[in-house]
């Protein structure tokens, strides 16, 4: 029987890269989707083409798309990324970026069907989610829902089936998600989490991103293998700033 | 008081532009968006330009996408685009590009949340509208639920508000679009929407998009100002073949 088919939307970063190993370990055929979306982080797209050459999907397609054109975002615009912030601070940060899941997604329903696909994997996770909209689980149902009538399958005798979306970190904590990918053998040291790195692609160890990520290795009692600007930092939430 | 702001997609087709009419009506301010991604009829991009200047959008973007990275269509893959095909067959055509009025809303979404518009207007049609699943009401409808938990309107404290999706030509026919656009004093010279034009943009005639068009003015009894290949044609249907 075929192996069952999966699109993968990959940024290269410590979510992604865990969601894939979950997809190779439950043996789908991966076609994994990053996008150069105008995000001020470029690292992401080299760190993503060498985790979809290490994990063998059956093809990788950077796509790129302008969100500058739009702008709205501290990722996508002349806006300071925030240093710092606690990560319990009530409303939207401005790293938010529009309607971005919305449009990665939408791309990867329209892979999907080119590639009959039934599945998408999105990295989404509604406990460390920064608070966008974006990430809880009841955009995805609607999205879900959406797509079912956007294509073949919402039409009687259009011959598609309909797509699920896959969201294997929804509940995790960033903890979990580390210690999950540690036990499927992931090599944390290629992925990138900073929104805001240094020239070597460091983290800054600040922005949202990076607490986040240096929380989950902390809550894992693991060590980041990633490089930091001042070296291995702890968020800002451990520190008692 | 400030006038309303409309995002709407505008492809230099007969459709959109009379949407456009229909919104410069009722005042809207207007941000234009049109897409470049990969289709066969670049004619689309330049129509769209002169359009949008001559109705004084804010502000037009035409925003570039690789659909030909997934293909599966005429219009963006080596698939050839079907003539004289009888527009009352069953199924979907060749030309059903995946996903694509899904990919378009979305980023008319992150556009719409940053200008802070809450409107998107687009010139789906569920009448005369080549039997694609994304140009449904069911689609429109679950979109905009989707769109709503999307964005900051979807978040308590999110401080947005709720998109709707506008479909002024939903219901009616070609013809219908046609009277109501030259009642509006709409110039269809400047419009294309052949699927696979000419050398100077010239309708082949035969195409589904040149057959619906050309019914339309027929069915308005109006003559349709622009050129085709082998002079003004008839669609299939009325030439009975």
């Amino acid at each position: 029987m075929d192996r069952k088919k999966a699109i993968l939307l990959l940024s290269g970063g410590l979510d992604s890269t865990t969601l894939l190993a979950v997809a190779k370990s439950e043996d789908y055929a991966v076609y994994a989707l990053t996008f150069r979306y105008g995000q001020r982080h470029q690292t992401e797209i080299e760190a993503s083409r060498k985790i979809a050459e290490r994990y063998e999907v059956i093809q990788h397609v950077v796509s790129d798309i302008d969100l500058r054109a739009f702008g709205g975002s501290a990722l996508t615009a002349d806006i300071t990324v925030p240093r710092d912030r606690p990560l319990d601070a009530a409303g939207i940060p401005v790293t938010y970026v529009p309607a971005r899941n919305t449009i990665f997604l939408s791309f990867a329903l329209a892979w999907a069907e080119v590639a009959g696909a039934h599945e998408i994997f999105i990295g989404v996770n509604a406990l460390d989610y920064s608070g966008y909209p974006d990430c809880r689980p009841e955009f995805i149902a609607a999205f879900e829902k959406m797509a079912r009538l956007a294509t073949r399958s919402g039409v009687e005798g259009g011959g598609g089936e309909a797509v699920r979306i896959q969201t294997p970190l929804m509940n995790l904590s960033k903890g979990e998600i580390v210690r999950l990918g540690l036990g499927l053998g992931v090599d944390y040291s290629v992925t990138t989490s900073c929104y805001d790195p240094g020239p070597r692609g460091e983290g800054c160890g600040r922005c949202d991103a990076c607490q986040l990520r240096l929380r989950g290795f902390s809550d894992a009692g693991a060590e980041d293998p990633i490089r930091y600007l001042n070296g291995p930092a702890l968020p800002a939430s451990l520190r008692g700033v």
